[in-house]
């Protein structure tokens, strides 16, 4: 089975870096996973992309070196399992904020008896090795999203559930729910402070911190002792450097030759 | 119906900037329709686009202050036909060599009497205004590609074809058929003697000079005397910055900011 | 941020009409949010349209009067909160029955601290306004539907959840649970009585009472009190109207003119 | 070979009527297909409709009562053979101006030695009958636009060709054609004498004269002869009924009751 | 409504034979509805339909002889009532481990007084007949998977929930469960006993004991008292097929005929 | 660039064996693609897939052994670029009857100055290698289609004409044209004559003699002389293997065994 680079990198203490996909581009999804990330996560909770066009982005994506991920838009079995058997490596899952949803996202992700995910890779199997079924346990990686203050409060807990391989935080959620207007860069002293908080629970517990980021905020991100630090999106990658390449132009100023043809 | 604005603009000596869709993903489109470019295209030739995903992209786009405009898979009226009845402002059409072919092109983006585009404008009246019908040939605009040495060696008298509002020029194309290994930054002699000869004819007929270019060529062209240049592409813009972003990131560098949410 | 007038009308006890889209064409549901209607509903539901068809008629409908909602499949956060970040501007959410369930529904309509919407509006922020981050929690309806015998018995205690906006009756389910055969028209008087403890309920609340139905049956509905009735559904009216103009037609009788080209 | 109707029909002298479909939606497809109409129309020119969703459609036309055909998008094989493939029993072609692109309409609907169609009926076997391929001549319906006025000017010919089943005009675009602004509607008299040209040639030919209409003017489309009546779309027919629900229950007025459930 | 003859077959001691659909294509789901089954399963777990594919899948299959039904991704109302109302005339739910999770699967699947389904078969009154409202209770099963050690301890509780027309067995889920590695053709003792216990509380209750197969397993399986066994899938199928003949054509050998055109 | 293994093989004189794809389900087609088989075509023409679809199964076969081509719907240099951008590394153009068809054919195959090519391979220099513009020409293979009359008349000439790698027979289509019943397993002497005539001509021109066949007819063929055989389809494969499997254990028979999970 495709080894899971992201494990033997957190566990050498590596900083990981990804990107994210919001759309349903499956040609952009392949460029994206071939462009340095060590990970590619596609969006499907606040992305746009569902079952059929995930599928057709995964396909699209494999042979690439990031390790693609995917978001589920919610903590719940079936998705998960369609998703794995996708292809996915490991998946994302929103909201986790007690013991209990930590169990039920990691039960999905992992076969009896370490959980109740049900047999059937048929895409996985083809996809990333003729002996996934014995070999997925050991790769596949369980990602609970903390983002609220209930989560924040029962981090220890939660980290402390067998088969989470990190923790991922979402900075607009987790400033909401501590009452601060959301934002990706988030700097806000109680934000940090339950940042802090996740993080010292993952890295007691063997879990890797993770955050979504931006590009100008991924090295304080990384400085706060995150590990997974998504930098940036393919729609907002797109967009920011099409309106600096036109005002570029505008100005009169030259960009970075694209060469060839 | 919805004012061309692209035409105003060659009208008045403006040099006009745009935006290349190759993928699919309506969302990402909509954003580069209101990234400050003047045009976006969707490229149904060498991009991934079929007329379904066309249709969502330009319904997606509607509202954004890009023209936004077609590039048809080949000369033929069907097609040219379908996708200004879908939206869109204008087409660009390949391989356009011959007087003959540029009329074929012409006549399929005009209503009799000027052409023999037939009626039907079925989400154009909708998006466009509902005096799409006795509007559209004011409107609509016919971008034949000058990008072989038949097609230069013809331009004068293809320039004069009535009903023509611009050229595009395609370099990797025009270079393959000068002999020149392909490049989308071709500055060869060759190339640009060609070139030369596409604008003056251009010029000399009240057509407007454009090309396919890139953020590091759009100065160049510009100077050359291209009035219409595509700076940047949905999937190339994404994996520049995504790359940049990542290799920036590791190598401790910070992005730019995007702030809010 | 676009204003729900959805909101502004019940407050000022006018009575909203609304159309029904069970079918996925997306030049269908933009030609039917601009025929006079308050709001337009995707049935995700018992209509045809997933998460991907719905964003293409939400896309579709955007710059058109009518106000767009979405009944989704089920009371499950993780599509409500898709539908809502996908540009609708309220849920219609089946099977509310109990005072939880309505916490449920309300709880991923809105952000913390109202509830627990997570934050990404992706689609919506771009159609409905910069501030939406803000102004969501303002605009955004939830919608419970009352339609079994338990949901009657608890309506009073569901009417007083804060942040319900409205209330959605569906006859044929109601029908069923009273033990009556399912009818749109239904008029039993056990149902009208069902019916009536619904809208006391609801106005004694500041909860807009709505119900499914049809041409025929509107008026009478609007009589017992409904606020929020939707009259018609795209296939219905297709049907309906394709129908009696064939029949019409073979009788030797004329329909309406449609003019124009 | 499931019998094509129309053919009988035209010949005992009955007029037949229409409907059009101008969207995707497979569902509306099946409910208009089984309305009363003679024939239902997919339209791959003017409507929105591709390959992949006029598949759909047609599956799910299977089994009603109205004869199914596709216009094409243009004059050519491939999309010809396509639709007919996929189980169309009939094509409309657009803008048949010449003996020379009547033969190539009907030679892409005939099997050798009549034609050139090429043979491989996936679809077409399994919805029409295993004995397809030596029964498809005898009942697909090749049907080429009489709408311009080069068409007309060579009206008879174009009758006399063999395997032209009917004509079928574009009242829209043979106005344009005819310098008069385009109306479905069109009663002016150059039209009129034109469309009296068309339905001599046929009717002396044995071809069945067809026409676009609406409700309003398909009597008077009959009165002037014309056999193959299309009366309305699915679009259309959506729209007017959903807009006059609407402004009729505002009204007060009640609609026709749709009953059951 | 169309009858289910799998009850009539089951309630005569009937064995019966299905596929199983992995892949999304519709023909094919056509070709093998069929192929002498006795029913056909889309699985939406395992393979790769999402809701419109599964919808034009059972639109391509309506007319054939095979019983459609589907496997719900989860046992999860919503799917459950969509798939149903899309025209499945039944749905295998994975996963059904206690009493509770089963009176789940069989309220998702009856309406009222029976169960708690909602009311709007869209597609299905069109395809199985306009009483299915009064009928479908009767010809509707629902068919939930036991494959746990959970799900075969509480098996006879299970089997005494009204409504349960069948049991599934997945022998690789239920492999996993009881500490074997996966297997479609597992004959370890203690799966045979798990399988024996199954069967016996099924017969014990009405219910019939079904079991997911192979071409090499299924005389096996049959033996031991399975009266539902899936045979082979379209993509297993394919392949095999597929592998076989090119294998066989290189050495020599010459496959079945496939006679005609 | 990846290497065209058909060529070196067919240089050698080796038969290559091919499979089919007429569905549209990518998984089949990576199954397909890795079952024993030179080449894996997919069938624009009669079967189902469209632009879209296409690409789809050709990124989903990539890093599969056998060569992915297409089969266009016509000889139109617009599909040709289109799908030998999307990574086919060939094309069989249907219905090529004379020298100047074949040219057309080439020529859209081929960068200038050995045709006329556009450039802008967006898919296949990901998929097929970074030097896809300079190798393309010597790895891309044209394959025209001889299947009629005048076809055959014409096939020394066309076999004359450089840059045609193999010729394809169609015997259903070169039957009827022949005037005898269509039959993908074609004995009739006037077939095998005009077969023998093209064979010749291509073993006299350094083509590839190429045919459409069956299972039962592959030895056959190959003992004719073809050198390049579909043996059967991925919708053919999984019906005749449904059937029999179906068929098979009714009858008590076992199949073969698929082992695994």
């Amino acid at each position: 089975m495709r080894e899971n680079t992201l494990r033997s990198k957190w566990k050498s203490g590596e900083t990981t870096l990804g990107l994210w996909l919001s759309g349903t581009d499956p040609l952009t999804a392949r460029k994206l996973a071939g462009s340095g990330a060590d990970y590619v996560c596609i969006d499907m909770q606040h992305g746009t992309a569902d079952y059929s066009t995930a599928l057709a982005m995964l396909m699209a994506m494999e042979g690439q070196p990031a390790i693609p991920i995917v978001r589920v838009p919610w903590n719940e079995p079936g998705i998960i399992g369609r998703m794995l058997d996708a292809g996915a490596m490991g998946v994302i899952v929103p909201m986790v904020n007690t013991v209990a949803q930590a169990q039920v996202a990691v039960a999905a992700c992992h076969y009896p008896p370490a959980g109740s995910r049900s047999n059937g890779p048929i895409v996985a199997a083809d996809a990333l090795g003729p002996d996934y079924g014995t070999e997925a346990d050991n790769e596949i990686i369980c990602i609970p999203m903390i983002e609220t203050v209930e989560g924040v409060a029962n981090v220890e807990a939660i980290a402390a559930v067998p088969g989470i391989a990190a923790f991922y935080v979402g900075p607009s959620d987790l400033s909401r729910s501590l009452g601060i207007p959301p934002n990706l860069e988030q700097m806000d002293e109680r934000f940090l402070e339950a940042a802090s908080k996740i993080i010292a629970a993952a890295n007691a517990n063997g879990v890797t911190p993770g955050v979504h980021s931006t590009p100008a905020m991924s090295a304080a991100r990384i400085e706060m002792g995150f590990q997974m630090v998504t930098v940036t999106s393919d729609v907002q990658a797109a967009q920011i450097y099409a309106t600096s390449s036109i005002s570029g132009v505008r100005a009169g100023k030259s960009g970075a030759s694209v060469g060839g043809y």
